[in-house]
């Protein structure tokens, strides 16, 4: 069975990526030019939780318009042509995971709910510990919650594309995933196994 | 002497890292909603050119308007809260190098443009080699010099953050510096030494 690149969107498969990478590119679309900033994150309960400074050129362009896109992506292999062609370089690409989220941002004033976004970002970034919980009744914590934003991307879309070459042919598909093999690096052999899994082919069965 | 992380951005410094990175995100402006999209693109010739499908999401968002925002970002490492404050959350953080263009896309038409540029991706991510140089006059490429999308980005704003604790006073940017080194990971010494780099000091010399 193939199933489409943009088929691969279980809200499983993408919850798992999200807690997986630590970063995201949060696109604004400005007053004339859209903005792009790569930014740290934590997918918690299901949403996107950000936080930075109150003031510069993020807030700005949120300020301009709190519709956004937010794009977390993971290249995993470049595919070079000659695993599938001797000739063309036309087959030449990369497999990636890409998850594009769509929504409204919304600044996160309650004290709890940040301490709780802040928390969930401690958790996923520095798992191993080393700070005191971060509660906003702590005189310690109280003054620096009030001084930071924290952002809250309430999802009005969210779409995934896990390209894997399952657009392929059943020879080209054994073409790059024997290539990848035999090139054999660690990311190559994740791929090869990510390509198996995701068309539902197991060419060396 | 201090330089903030805003200033490293010699365009020397940016054009290698440009060089250096497989793949940015492109952000546009979209009808309702922003687009964002990974992509892989070359920069040659002080341009930065993408390619694709001559139809799709992108390409619609692109004829919506063709104001972009290109952002090519890496994370170097997790700073934990812990290497400079043995109680608070606060100074957890991340350090990254991150370039943003802002600019016009043009599509290519110029088959001589075209090849020119997908050669020049071609030599960035296939450097070995393996496939017949991309000649408009050749016959095998000739149609898919015509169906492919070649996108140059005419840029009108190029800024570059390369945020690697510039902004710390001497006692934090050793005790982070000195962390990263005891911590010792590959991407932890070269994060040190790129602290060293863009702040001037060098704590331990």
């Amino acid at each position: 069975m193939r199933r489409a690149a943009y088929e691969m969107t279980s809200e499983e498969e993408i919850g798992s990526f999200l807690s997986e990478m630590s970063y995201g590119t949060l696109a604004m679309r400005g007053e004339e030019w859209p903005y792009a900033v790569p930014i740290n994150y934590v997918y918690h309960e299901g949403s996107v939780y950000l936080h930075g400074s109150k003031v510069g050129h993020k807030m700005d362009a949120i300020r301009e318009s709190g519709n956004v896109a937010f794009s977390v992506s993971k290249e995993y292999a470049i595919v070079p042509s000659y695993f599938s062609d001797p000739k063309l370089a036309c087959p030449a690409t990369a497999y990636f995971k890409s998850v594009l989220i769509r929504g409204r941002i919304v600044p996160v004033e309650d004290p709890a709910e940040k301490a709780e976004a802040l928390g969930a970002l401690m958790r996923k970034l520095q798992p191993e510990g080393g700070y005191d919980p971060i509660d906003p009744a702590d005189p310690a914590y109280k003054p620096r919650l009030e001084g930071v934003a924290v952002l809250r991307l309430d999802a009005v879309s969210t779409t995934a594309k896990f390209a894997f070459g399952q657009h392929l042919n059943d020879a080209r598909f054994e073409q790059v995933c024997g290539g990848l093999k035999r090139r054999g690096a660690e990311a190559d052999l994740e791929t090869a196994g990510l390509m198996e899994r995701y068309s539902g082919r197991c060419p060396f069965d």
